[in-house]
């Protein structure tokens, strides 16, 4: 079960907590998240130490974003084999903990692979889960380097469109060093753009139902003092249409083969406006992210979350009130009924570029996308 | 000074409050307002005895929405004149307590104009102030009258558009009874649609950052019965690309001589997305709200509001923490910059149609309003 213990600095100043990591106390193996939830208020771990854990701080959102969900689903999948639990159980149950992000089942699978081919070759439990740990451990790795590379190529591709410089990116959510093993997808472009002191504005969508732009991207903008401003989703037709906003920076959850992009809702609306106020939408996300045997945005399953995550508000510091759905302080009255999708799709015509570790995309095209993966021979993927 | 008490019914089932009273009790006369920034948790009075309580009432959103602003506005007039304060100072702050709804500054000249004639007429300052008082009863009766017209013929203009029956409408912001002297403006055509039967869905955007779709329209919904869903703004493009909304339906705070319409932030990405999904966009407003002073979207001066209202959550049950700028729950890292205009702008050109009480004007143009404005006669303005 979950436990989770205090790691504020002092005087309220920030501290390096890992945004995931595994640790291996004498008490045995480990998985330590950041607990997200609890940002931008407290710095919290929370400290799993089997899968059933990690799924209910998965389905929490304690750790969510794309890239850093299949790190979690692997080092799930090392955890209970290094606890002597029952693999193939763990692996689906985390497979499934959220529908829509691909990377979670294929982080999971790729662990659950090497866990099951190191035990058919040696029959050693013990073995095998060093090699699903060492999965983890590569696929961790290698997302932190897609992430600079991502943000190598992200940033020449804004140089590109937008030469003059100075750039005024919108972004979505949160897609920094809390989504990621290293600095993340669209926010590692923009902080990109910050080092190389071509960055004029970073407009935060605050990102409702559960504000992950105000909580989360202003934390991590603040903490590396990037010039920001926040804004309710609602005002990014303002900023357009006042021609405040140079490029618009997404990451994705998963990539249809066509293109089709599912990412944050939200994310829809805002490349509409950014059609109409002629104005680059671009997706930033690793490979993994682009699902082959997903055909187009019409076959991703978006997951519907519950209602009370619009009908109360969940603040960080509020008291829990007892017996209510969410827990949260009631804003509707009571009774109403919410629809709430966690995430949108945009269809790739929307899509100026997708920009991946291995290159971009542009014009984003079934074709183009299917070329650059069998270029890049990273998805070889059996799920 | 501003003083309030409790009203709410037993077993919490609402009372039947109105939106804005006159009162005579023996302490001399007040205006009544239900203090909407408590709903829905709460139905408080909100008693105003003279034009400053009104300023703070007004600039606090205690009361707001265009056509009821006027109506405040007029009887604020007539509260300062009554009261033997300076009528002129009190119209002057009234006027300007909120810069974007004409209606407000119409609705305390419309009072101030009475007071002066009478009191150039008779010289009694007593006659002065019923004259005033007179002025306020008959924009808070013509306003009613006005919002059931607005609503008849809101509803035959839906039922042209989708002869198919059935309406699902999509909401922005709080347009009902609790801002208007009658049934409101662009609710008060759903709820003609859903008296007559022919509203299969009412589709309640939250409106950030306020939350006046959660807390005041969902309450309206909720009271009249309706088929109402409540969700995130930012789920509205959700909706479009799945062909679940057949005609958005908002207010105005302001329509410009061409047309141009100041309306809650969000209206304008709505508007967009209506546009791109070829959904009919339908502004509802009575004609005090076209100002022909101002000449197009440009002019319209688009009210600035506090960065705390977007960095912390007011939620309406919050502990009222001390020394915050806001007073809420903060959910942004201390420090957080916010943009967080009250208002956007949408051009003639995405508008469908607006609808007055005097009749909808289609395709929006500038001649097609100043006809409209003209064939009334009501709209006498010298501001």
């Amino acid at each position: 079960m979950a436990d989770q213990y205090a790691q504020s600095g002092e005087d309220g100043r920030p501290t390096e907590i890992p945004t995931i990591r595994w640790d291996e106390p004498p008490e045995g193996p480990v998985l330590v998240l950041l607990d997200q939830t609890r940002l931008p208020a407290e710095e919290v771990e929370l400290v799993c130490t089997d899968a059933p854990a990690l799924v209910e701080a998965i389905s929490s959102l304690a750790v969510r974003g794309a890239p850093v969900l299949g790190i979690a689903g692997a080092y799930g999948v090392a955890l209970a084999a290094a606890r002597g639990f029952d693999v193939d159980a763990a692996a689906q149950s985390l497979a499934s903990a959220r529908p829509t992000a691909v990377n979670l089942a294929v982080g999971v699978h790729q662990a659950q692979s090497a866990y099951r081919a190191e035990l058919a070759r040696s029959g050693d439990v013990e073995q095998a889960a060093a090699a699903a740990l060492g999965a983890a451990r590569a696929l961790h790795k290698e997302d932190a380097e897609a992430s600079a590379r991502m943000a190598e190529r992200g940033l020449a591709l804004l140089d590109e469109l937008l030469p003059g410089g100075g750039h005024r990116v919108l972004t979505h959510c949160n897609t920094g060093a809390l989504v990621s093993g290293g600095e993340g997808t669209a926010f590692a472009v923009a902080l990109a753009a910050h080092r190389a002191g071509r960055l004029r504005r970073l407009w935060v969508d605050e990102t409702r139902p559960l504000l992950q732009g105000a909580r989360l991207t202003a934390y991590e903008a603040a903490r590396n003092g990037m010039a920001y401003t926040l804004l309710t989703d609602n005002a990014a037709g303002s900023l357009f249409a006042a021609g405040e906003v140079d490029a618009v920076l997404i990451g994705a959850d998963r990539i249809a083969a066509d293109g089709s992009v599912a990412n944050k809702v939200g994310s829809y609306p805002l490349a509409v406006l950014a059609r109409y106020h002629h104005v680059p939408f671009i997706v930033v996300a690793p490979l993994t992210t682009v699902d082959p045997d997903t055909p187009d945005g019409a076959s991703i399953e978006v997951e519907q979350r519950p209602g009370f995550e619009v009908t109360e508000v969940a603040a960080p510091q509020a008291p829990v009130a007892g017996g209510e759905p969410g827990g949260g302080i009631p804003v509707a009255p009571l009774g109403t009924q919410a629809y709430n999708p966690a995430f949108d799709v945009t269809p790739p015509e929307l899509v100026t570029a997708i920009v991946t570790e291995e290159g971009a995309v542009s014009p984003v095209t079934a074709e183009a996308l299917a070329e650059l993966c069998a270029r890049s021979g990273q998805v070889t993927r059996t799920l």
